[in-house]
């Protein structure tokens, strides 16, 4: 059995555990205060050019989404995202359990116009609701869609002109970055984003999330949301080693590159198949709609999840694609569907 | 500089980390329901004679004590525990920010009894104030010491006679177990918690504890309350192989008689040199109260954390042993003592 | 300038301010233990026919749901209701506050089906997704309707065999039950529900919500959520003789009775009139359809919410009577739209 | 019997009673929008001769306090208070349920220090702690002591430089501005706290509160958090009603000091009795201490709370006085003690 059924059925990028074993027995002070994290921070902050924002190296992105959005918002301000977005789907409601409400629009790519703001802003006008004031996207999205660098402008110019926060989930940022579709660059982030996160885990790390705080209002006193949250490492060298070593030679971006051309070639591969899908998606996830017979004979050999009935006949399942998928695992797909 | 801040400056035991290695490739599901996860879960399950509780991985102390505390209270339900206990004093309001006070008693040994929880059950009778509920305690305490076997028995009856939960917090659960002066078992832990956690991380560990719920009422929906407090690591299996290996061979108590066995060589050394400590420690950590000038020597081959000044001359220092301190290193900071 | 604004435009009825002067020199204990309180809760008991339910006297009604509803759930737990639902819409973020999502499905005539229900069981699966638990309805709903005995207890006996609490917001209880449509008693409801109130802010009194428990495992220290969440008034007595007042001699029938027959004979008026109503409302809120120009006339003389825009030349008003509701006014009203 | 339980036995003083009857059937908008209470807000700023204050109308004490706190501090921040603030002891965790820590200093005579603060200050000193942000105190505070103009600007002076905000909970607050030792006057509150609130529920009113903010950057928003803990009232107009009533001609005052007058009596009496008290008390309250055998006769005529056990023979017990408070049942107490 091989598995497509997401982007962290492996450990770590060799590359990374290696820098683990080399550096542990050095000793360091914790909480995320050593030397590997700092080193790692500062080297993000060279490569997007800026040495303003803040970052901090988290554990997992439901973590990172609830320490960030508890710690920016006030009691009664709430998020805003699409229906489809990981806050409001799976993460047990993470967010209302730090007592904010996530208001959502409903959005058939994944992604998030300023019409569908306008909608929800048009709806909140006073004290009996609450009050919109965190704009939230996925990038890529959940159904592996991703923005134009226009479609960010236009929505941060929206949210700066509306006094919003803007702030994206880069669960799978690497994926989105290095799609062939992409002009967003990674130095851009800072200026399109109040705050906005790396995503170590489903890119090659054993775990880790890198938030960035850009807007100067939000950065104040971030460490004790991360402590009081549960999400201060104490061993936060783990993190630190980590990122370090995913930029250092750029290897991010470079596992990130693997995960997309094995998509690619999956898609390539299913389109010559005539093969439809269930969305228009230029990274790491891919969802083609199968007979149910066919699907059945390809979870004797591959596991993937189901993602969606299309009718009685068909369904759509996910594919996902990651830095660890074999090239021949692909192929062999390839040609068990055809 | 040689360190004896803590019991995490250095990474893993290079076990810990050979066998991440090693199974790096296999590909796993996630969120801490692969293979290794639940061999680890057997595995402890099984050391402890007692089938029938349930084990879960988690990150973090603060993460663990605030989830497993804020999952087994009612709105309206608080801890109880000694003003020296880690959830008061150093997680930021942790179980706070979950709604939930944390009523405290005096110790000057780090220690509860049941004259505190009594004491705490008259003051606390109606609806205006909080209802005590859980009773919190440390083993190893934050100051070192350790409860023998009858004061655990006593608390967990009389926290049954009132109907209260008993929980511990075992971040330094090896030192205590593997203590000279201890004389509980492993294998008595289910039966004298309803609910506790094994600590990984202060004891070899890259992270990770492990805790044993064994109230039934308890065990119910709890993986829902990892993943809404931003618990569930995606890689699971890092859990899972660490605690796999710690516990395969008896490596967790090896690595904490180690650490154990590091302090008692410091303290013997210290009381050689005439030096009296502010608490009487049997664990890895040792609370020597040197004179001020001695420590500021000391300071400059060696760091460790000024606890408390005793007087204008004088101040207790903390040092820390743990699985990977060196022997020479302990030598060496006798002889200077000297 | 006449108010259809709402059904809390006035003070109290007469004859509960009269009581309250009445008693107003006794001396009483505090926080609801006095004894006009306790005579209330029996009463109503008694109209109930049932001794083994649990009543309590709160001030609003925002605050009778909050408290309920996170006095019921789990951390993990979320509550259901219609799109249109008062906690998910006008409460800002009440139930959220508290930790708990509300997971909403829509409705056209703001009632909801066991098909609903249904669909969020189908849709909330495993521990990513919070645990629906509490179904939430309003009687009569937000835009007027109300439920007949069969569907409630066709909901009733879903949520029971899918283990889910089944709780009503009465807020406008008394309008529901003396509806021409209505086929609910007063004493079958605590067969009915797990939890409901009995809403006495829009139905005559100063203000104040009876929350009656029925369900045994919700009963225990409610009184303790009552005084955490800012419930609990010093002087309970108000809320006492409010309540006596209202279900001594059946006066809180009396004033729905008036509100609805205000109520009917606008609706019969404005059908005369030819005009068309945004919902069918049975109880004493009304929506009829107006043209714009119609509107602003009318807004001469009277207030009214302008509920929803229906095309660019009409809109559907929110017009509400209530105990207070003068019929000469009425008379003009259907007088001025002709 | 006669209570001398509390200051909260009785309904409303007449003339509120009177106000809420006259203006009964006027028609008025809701949720604290209504005229009455604009033109009590209004009033309450022009007897402080201060325009630019926010004044909210809110129902009761605990309900305000957990409001006022939960607006002003961010996730990571605490309360400090003495241990017999009543936010510590007599809320029910209150301000613990909205996520923060209530950080205490043992105090004697219920008053908050400077040196307090700073103890506390130089405990908390990085993200493993929570971050003290508001200071709370009561005037008078819960045993009856009253804080003098220097004592109060010495704690806001020594606020406004460690960046903290100063707080009031004015539950008794007319008592303590009409007591022959008071030097504050009603115009000096606003410049000496961020925010505070004038008590109604204990000094004459049906019920409650009026919270008054000074600091501009506390005031944003506040109605929705108002709202979002279920404080908003439907008829907003009863508080409004009220507390115009209270200020329009001094009521308030005259209310408070009638019940000093009566506490005063009663002290000179049980003074001329011998009798020593717990506290010294300028206030509405006196903890007299009493030999039990007495305290046994008192209680076949009078109702009051034995406070504290002082001696195996001794009690003190807690005499409250009020608005309503009868002279010759004081007078009748200190025969009968004589």
């Amino acid at each position: 059995m091989y598995s497509f059924n997401n982007d962290y059925s492996e450990g770590a990028h060799p590359r990374i555990l290696q820098a683990l074993v080399e550096t542990n027995l050095n000793q360091e002070v914790g909480y995320g205060l050593d030397s590997y994290s700092k080193k790692a921070i500062e080297l993000i902050k060279e490569k997007m050019n800026r040495s303003d924002v803040d970052v901090h190296l988290l554990v997992g992105g439901t973590q990172t989404n609830l320490i960030a959005i508890s710690a920016f918002l006030r009691p009664h301000e709430a998020a805003i995202a699409v229906n489809s977005g990981h806050i409001f789907t799976h993460e047990t409601g993470a967010i209302e359990a730090t007592g904010h409400k996530v208001v959502t629009v409903e959005s058939k790519d994944g992604k998030l116009t300023t019409e569908h703001i306008q909608k929800v802003l048009d709806e909140h006008t006073d004290e009996h609701m609450v009050k919109p004031k965190l704009v939230y996207i996925s990038n890529s999205t959940e159904i592996g869609t991703i923005y134009k660098k226009n479609e960010l402008r236009s929505l941060r110019d929206f949210c700066r002109k509306h006094n919003l926060l803007f702030y994206m989930d880069g669960a799978r940022l690497g994926s989105a970055l290095c799609s062939t579709e992409n002009d967003v660059e990674f130095v851009d982030l800072p200026d399109l984003f109040d705050a906005f996160y790396i995503g170590g885990t489903k890119n090659g790390a054993l775990m880790g999330e890198a938030l960035v705080i850009c807007n100067d209002r939000l950065k104040e006193d971030f460490r004790y949301h991360i402590k009081q949250k549960g999400g201060m490492l104490a061993k936060g060298r783990v993190l630190g080693i980590q990122f370090y070593e995913l930029f250092k030679d750029n290897l991010f971006f470079e596992l990130a590159q693997h995960a997309n051309n094995m998509a690619n070639r999956l898609q390539v591969g299913l389109i010559e198949g005539n093969i439809a899908f269930m969305t228009d998606s230029p990274t790491n996830q891919l969802f083609p709609i199968l007979p149910n017979s066919l699907i059945e004979k390809l979870q004797e050999k591959y596991t993937f999840i189901i993602w969606e009935k299309i009718n009685k006949d068909a369904s759509a399942i996910r594919l996902v694609t990651s830095w660890a998928t074999e090239e021949e695992q692909v192929e062999a797909f390839i040609r068990d569907i055809k």
